[in-house]
């Protein structure tokens, strides 16, 4: 058994942003030499997340809306502490930190349509994701 | 170490619609012959979910009310494609695409009531869920 | 390769309650010798989640506050089962009742604020979460 471990660093222009990160995935899966087993793709912040879904622009501004939505800006508890980053938290717990993606024949076993994604909330500053692969 | 995929094909006669595969995952991890491991349960597709939740109709049906609120039929920017399924992606990004499940004795390691569940919301089409499972 | 499994026990005094967990994980990970992996820290209930963010007691406040929003107490169809606990389903369904935390040299992998936690949304009685590590 192998395991593999990089991480990605960011620091985005502004304060959200979606990065897709497809590619360095599988640069990183090709460099595990691991052919059958599982990659970890995890924001190491709790102002951050990491998805899967399409790489199509539209879809991507509905996404920013609609979490604006969601979680608005907003007179929070949490900003008693001088922080002003409370909704970025909340979008952080609906999109989740992280997703698994499987490794079959050396590659990233994703759908055709399936893109990662690396969901900046609170940018502008450097922040880190963990790659971690596991299998044979 | 061992690793075992096999992937499950969907097919659902209404666009928006909840399946319950605990029995198709159980018997995968028979077929693996791993005692003690992990088994990925992933949407391959991005207007499609997996959860773990009840096996219960009313809630079921609350289920499909609830994400009809959180993420409504609209006039997308993702619609300018030609595509008319905004909504089937947000409510795969609330629903998370995926689940993780422990493997003990052979066995789904999961409580009482946790059944598995495949969420599609743009369905009368052939998709895909991938099952790996890696352990020893 | 190593596999090693513990469940935690949960019997909360408020019906929604939240756990910091990060420090029984820890020494999970420890007893189980692995350096190099993965662990599983899944609620094996419906009605509870398992989530990583900060832990900051004004936040925490907001994050109940803000579910009380999107998963409102309300009639649900489920409550003709005898149950009044729809809304903990659905909270379990945005929270996500799972994390997969990295293990690296024999460490919980994880970012300068991050910290686990058990979401009780049905509690005042006995519950359970899978702690499953995976690895070498």
């Amino acid at each position: 058994m192998k395991a593999h471990t990089e991480y990605l660093w960011f620091e985005t222009d502004r304060a959200e942003e979606f990065v897709r990160i497809t590619d360095e995935v599988a640069d990183m899966v090709k460099r595990s030499g691991i052919e059958d087993g599982f990659v970890l793709v995890s924001a190491m912040h709790i102002t951050a997340a990491v998805y899967v879904n399409d790489w199509e622009g539209g879809l991507i501004e509905d996404i920013h809306e609609w979490l604006d939505g969601l979680a608005p800006k907003a007179n929070y508890r949490h900003h008693r502490t001088g922080e002003d980053n409370g909704e970025a938290h909340l979008k952080n717990l609906i999109m989740h930190h992280q997703v698994t993606v499987p490794i079959t024949d050396g590659h990233l076993d994703l759908g055709p349509w399936q893109q990662i994604f690396y969901a900046e909330f609170d940018g502008q500053r450097r922040k880190r994701v963990i790659l971690k692969a596991l299998g044979i």
